[in-house]
């Protein structure tokens, strides 16, 4: 787009800024900077963008905007809400920050070793100056990227990041825009890839004023959380821009080296070009122009190539996906329990299909979903593909957000570790897995308006009441809620959490240095499910060396017959 | 699909009928022959198929069906409602036909000369005999390829086809089954290929009984007809089923040649397979099966060139599809009016556009949609597109019906003709424009349901009461609304009509015999458009041959000149 109209405060460093606002149905748009009742108003530009270039703001000035002389509201693009969603917006010179990581080199894709963390929870400090703090600590478990979950700017101090609202403003309990740079910069220095989580398929439901200012929602569609974004209805090309010039904010004043995309499935657009190809293509011109390399990673629910296949083969061109059924299987061998979407899954031979394939369903009838469902992914490389033993969603919609700490043996649990980590696919751990962190991680929100609480309450009842014989489920809304999910560093010096943590680092260094596991090359792949016994012979050769995984899901101690001459074989783990 | 789970009534020819009905919901689903009492259950079979073989049922019999012990429906994939959309289904059995068409042979896309037709209107008999009786004229006239207008089921005997609600079964008061079925024969025998409209996007209002039988629609979705078919929600398998396999009995079972997919944009399908390419897959099967060749070609209102792009390359492997926006440049270039969707077309530098890259806005902001629309079809052949300068939407949908007969002048007529004739695309004529026919193409409905009969006047009216001055729009449900829209054959034999008639057998004529003419490489040419004389100079070449055509659409004799040396030139046209 334009670049004279990517939305925004944009101050020039001395004393004026350029505001740019769309609001294509507006007859009027007006400035109110705080502390003055003199109000200025914003002048119409093309493409139904509104500008305004004044003295009155500065860096650190704080300010709302009225539509057609209602009641002043906050930017939709606004880099910082200091006071939360309702507040005024604050300028931001986000190219303010004396970045010192010009010698970084993003990481190859296929040696992503990721971390998913929660920055309220996983810190006693709660915020992005506590996660920099165990950067040394997670440099020495060998992880080399973390993927932090949503930090746009939502209401209260409390939320998991898929209630934001300010998609452009880094929330101010976390430390703000500076200290998401600050982070990213210590991360950096460390040697570690952040990867930031964006949610580009719905707004919360609270400070989400965006409706005021345009026609950002179309009733075409309908997702699990009310009107769709409008990706292709009239008047899409200013919603579509807002997002596209969103990741590249994250890349250009952030050095985001990638984005883990939520939920791209409820992304509704029919368009030719769809939102995410439009994000791909300005990417890659960013990434020409400043020889930085930065990912895409989608979270996708359609077992569908299409969107990680390269553009000319008329593919979205995303770099990975999310793949929630090797999890599922996972868990289903692991013997959790069947319900819900976990009935889709057999244990042993599907976890053996995810292995091999990728989708475990690609083209088969899914019981759970009433059809069938997707198409087969035998072309694309394992390192497009990211993998987990549990995640942020796993753990914490279940009604009591256990861990698989508190659900397994520690002996299955080190299984599962490894079951993820020596796949062909890109591992991902959630945040204090690696020491078997007894704490769950728990549904929780702080949403200041009494009424929509109460409604977040009553639902997330509603929703395990079928549970009832378990308890209840915890009250979102409450602030214990929240601190119970925190992790307790403390245990890292007791046992068997200390132990669980050498497990992990020896694990993660094996798959970082052993030829054949650290390729995500699917070709020379092959394993055997056996289903009486619940055990899974994994074999990985890269046509030099190979390897044979042995996993016993079952109870008992099991013999394995290896293939060829067991005299061959050495034991590395 | 499962051969022995395609839906409805399957006669054996001696005793018996195998009945085939998709409820996946229903507990009980029975059969209720006509003239009986007795009812008999059917069975339940996989995927939520219901199956019953009987001697109770045979060709000619007729027969409703309950779910659940409710009220009897007819069947939803009936072949025959000799009593309307209310009334019973009959038993045909389609295969009994006895075919002579064995030496046909499909012509090849490029060659396609289509004329569109409504049957109830194109002879004064109004069904499928009357076609036949005109295809020596046709035939005379030099097309090569008719297109039937909707012939699935609808209420009443004068409609559009667009109301239709048995997919399966061939209107009543045009023939029935047996009745298209020697119309396609008699069309062979006189060389001419028949394309078929379908409508897979949207079911009529009355005697829509699907939705008792099984989740046939889906809430997801909104489309200008409401609830969209169920394409990619729960249960959405036995949907694409029924229209796939629909899809397949025209080819089969009625030897057609093309199938005219109705507003594939309002196909709302996020499944990893689309539904279009679910048939285009199926089509493939059936004729490497029977030897025969036939096409699948769609109307689309998104260029979108995902839609005709072969499957290797993502697409979803449409042969063809209709391009409106080489009609709507053409007809603002001729001087119509410039009022909604016609308001996005400057004329002649859009006409030139059209030529050159066949879709006019490939990208571009549309000022009509209030959004950027489509991607360029630059590799796409000529043979993927349909032009016409009208056809039953572009003169129905006008208040007055008028075709360009009564807009324009005889030899601004002869200049439309030619404008499509002479382009590298797939050229079609809406019926009687070839004689200029005076009649207008008006609505009209013939719904049985007085209330809904109501409606749709009401809502016709509403449609135009902008236009008022310029009359009434005439009432849709009055059958003399249909009458006046009835071809008037006797104009033959008159001036002007004879003269327009022997002009586009002539043009015709030059188009399948002209060598740079008759191909539908676009490699070749070139084209300038001058928007203050409002002349457009099209230039073609094979390499060998070469070609100027000049358009001339103002009101003044121009003088051209010519590329490169005049005397070079022969006059052909």
């Amino acid at each position: 787009m334009n670049k004279e109209l990517r939305p925004g405060a944009w101050p020039d460093g001395k004393e004026q800024t350029q505001l740019v606002v769309w609001a294509p149905l507006a007859n009027k748009l007006t400035l109110h900077p705080e502390g003055s009742t003199e109000t200025t108003a914003l002048q119409p530009a093309e493409q139904g963008y509104w500008t305004l270039t004044t003295n009155r703001l500065q860096a650190g000035s704080r300010y709302k905007l009225s539509v057609d002389d209602g009641q002043p509201f906050p930017d939709p693009a606004s880099r910082y809400q200091p006071e939360g969603v309702h507040g005024p917006s604050q300028v931001v010179q986000l190219e303010g920050f004396n970045w010192q990581d010009h010698n970084w080199q993003n990481l190859p894709l296929e040696d992503y070793i990721i971390y998913e963390l929660h920055t309220g929870t996983f810190s006693e400090e709660g915020n992005f100056a506590g996660i920099a703090a165990k950067l040394p600590y997670l440099k020495s478990l060998g992880i080399n990227a973390i993927e932090i979950m949503p930090v746009a700017q939502f209401p209260g101090g409390r939320n998991w990041g898929y209630d934001g609202v300010f998609p452009y403003a880094v929330q101010n309990t976390y430390g703000g825009p500076e200290g998401l740079q600050q982070l990213v910069q210590a991360c950096h220095d460390a040697g570690i890839a952040v990867i930031l989580d964006v949610v580009y398929n719905h707004m919360g439901p609270e400070g989400n004023y965006l409706g005021i200012y345009g026609p950002y929602f179309t009733e075409k569609y309908k997702t699990p959380w009310g009107n769709a974004l409008n990706f292709d209805d009239a008047y899409c090309d200013g919603v579509r821009d807002y997002f596209v010039e969103n990741a590249l904010m994250w890349f250009r004043d952030f050095h985001i080296d990638a984005l883990r995309l939520d939920a791209v499935h409820a992304i509704k657009d029919f368009s030719a070009v769809h939102l995410l190809q439009q994000i791909k293509q300005a990417t890659d011109v960013l990434m020409a122009e400043t020889g930085r390399t930065h990912f895409l990673i989608v979270e996708l629910d359609l077992n569908d190539t299409r969107f990680i296949n390269p553009q000319e083969k008329g593919g979205y061109g995303m770099d990975a996906q999310w793949v929630d059924e090797f999890h599922h299987a996972l868990r289903i061998t692991a013997g959790g329990e069947t319900t819900g979407y976990y009935s889709d899954f057999n244990g042993i031979e599907h976890l053996a299909k995810a292995y091999r394939d990728a989708y475990v369903y690609d083209g088969q009838y899914s019981p759970h979903r009433n059809k069938k469902f997707g198409i087969p992914a035998l072309d694309n490389p394992g390192k497009q593909f990211i993998v987990f033993s549990q995640n942020h969603d796993q753990v914490g919609n279940r009604m009591l957000g256990e861990r698989t700490s508190t659900l397994h043996s520690v002996e299955l649990q080190k299984l599962l570790a490894a079951a993820v980590l020596f796949s062909p696919y890109l591992p991902m751990l959630f945040m204090g897995e690696e020491w078997s962190e007894p704490n769950p991680f728990l549904y929780f929100v702080s949403h200041t308006d009494a009424e929509l609480a109460e409604a977040v309450r009553k639902g997330r009842k509603a929703e395990f009441a079928a549970f009832h014989a378990q308890g209840e489920a915890p009250d979102p809304v409450d602030a214990n809620t929240f601190q119970q999910s925190k992790l307790q560093w403390q245990l890292l010096e007791k046992t068997p959490h200390k132990t669980m943590l050498a497990y992990y680092q020896g694990l993660i260094q094996l798959r970082k240095t052993h030829p054949v596991l650290r390729s995500t090359v699917r070709k020379g792949l092959s394993v055997a499910g056996d289903k009486e016994r619940n055990c899974l012979v994994l074999f990985r050769t890269n046509g030099q060396d190979a390897l044979v995984c042995l996993m016993n899901f079952s109870q008992q101690a099991q013999s394995f017959k290896l293939p060829g001459e067991q005299a061959q074989y050495q034991k590395i783990f």
